[in-house]
């Protein structure tokens, strides 16, 4: 349904006038400031809201719902130990194995079967955020060239993609799999902007964490940083050309480009 | 005075009989484990005890002494994140950066300078954990070469074991400030078995972290795990031959050894 044209003109009325716009009427808007060639987007907390996982989390750490941030950020941690010792492991599994660590410092005692199975069950089946889908569709409809680009594996951003129904608005998925490294290492980004055959500078990263905004520009990328409840950019990074507080007002800005 | 050698053998009474064994006496008990030529501590959560900042940091975080677990896996995380980036900032700059991060993420203003006052201040005062003077004064004893081998900075970890009056213990003082990467990045071990010139199943590091044990076992090192409250072995990692809950219990093994 999101290819309907009549349904998208409804549902851009979320976007203001902005999407509609001509590419001349845009050029005059920002002149100067050219349209990336590809616009690679993050998924977990950036299209996808973690949040929806306060729940299962919570129940496997005796309701502590306080633990979400604690049990992400040592995921991360985790994926760039890994790869730091020349190793690889699937996100999924990663995220199962600090599951357990963080549940083990709270005294808490969780299995690694049940640990893998909370976060097959929620981490794949988390819904959009509401701005995301009508500023896809909107991107698509300007001719943008949209990609995912994951830490997630090629099989969890494939259901992740289709359980939030967004499989259809992007051109390729690209997952950290095929590469066994996870971003922000600046190899991940030279292999995104070279799988899209494009050069660094042509790509642009639209994420919600400042751990891969500041991979992105420190690779050569443009980046569009969504300021999502709970997201910092990192202090010592560059700034990247767009913070929005939402997903609808950076396709506006990006729709605007010539 | 801990080179006082009748205050030792009353404080060595914290150790029981193991810390005064002779080599002969301890072959028999591991006859078939060699000691390690080197022993290399991380400092931060292994020596120091981290919980002192507790209040340093709930006061720049309105009270909420819960964050600073969240702060510290924050931190190592963009330890991590810089490397991957190929760039490099002192460990202490790191902590300021993510401690502005979980303030703002928390609704919490916090300038860097403050940030950086309390890394200062705080970080760089942390008192020993009770079991650390009394082992690494047996361990000197016996005969064993220590190294402390921090991601804190030169200056950082100078001042830290200062601080803590732990200095005199070790024969020399290595930081990754000098290779630029932090652990556990495999080259970093490689690095610090290399000043020490041994190779690296020559070098044993102990630690209270699962990442830094992690990466210490898959660079090719031994390895000793002290199980502090809120320590966890990282579950995808191999096991180090030693875990205990204290240090004490680890010199007693590491004695032991011929």
């Amino acid at each position: 349904m999101h290819h309907n044209r009549r349904d998208f003109v409804k549902k851009a009325g979320l976007l203001g006038a902005a999407s509609l716009m001509t590419p001349a009427f845009s050029m005059s808007l920002n002149p100067q400031i050219e349209r990336p060639k590809v616009l690679f987007f993050d998924v977990n907390e950036t299209l996808l809201d973690l949040r929806a996982m306060k729940r299962e989390v919570a129940s496997a750490l005796q309701g502590r719902e306080d633990l979400l941030s604690l049990w992400f950020t040592t995921m991360l941690q985790y994926s760039l130990v890994v790869n730091a010792a020349g190793h690889y492991e699937h996100f999924g599994t990663i995220g199962a194995a600090s599951l357990q660590m963080v549940a083990a410092n709270n005294n808490i005692i969780l299995s690694e079967a049940r640990a893998k199975q909370i976060i097959l069950t929620s981490l794949r089946a988390l819904p959009a955020h509401p701005d995301v889908k009508a500023s896809l569709e909107a991107l698509k409809e300007a001719g943008f060239v949209l990609v995912s680009f994951t830490n997630s594996s090629k099989q969890g951003v494939s259901e992740q993609l289709k359980n939030a129904e967004l499989s259809e608005y992007f051109d390729r998925q690209l997952s950290v799999e095929e590469i066994q490294k996870f971003k922000p290492f600046k190899q991940t980004y030279d292999w995104g902007a070279g799988k899209m055959g494009i050069k660094p500078n042509q790509a642009m990263l639209i994420a919600a964490h400042g751990w891969d905004i500041a991979g992105a520009l420190w690779a050569g990328w443009r980046a569009a940083f969504i300021k999502r409840p709970g997201a910092q950019r990192f202090p010592l990074a560059p700034q990247p050309e767009i913070e929005q507080t939402d997903l609808i007002k950076i396709t506006k800005d990006l729709i605007a480009m010539r």
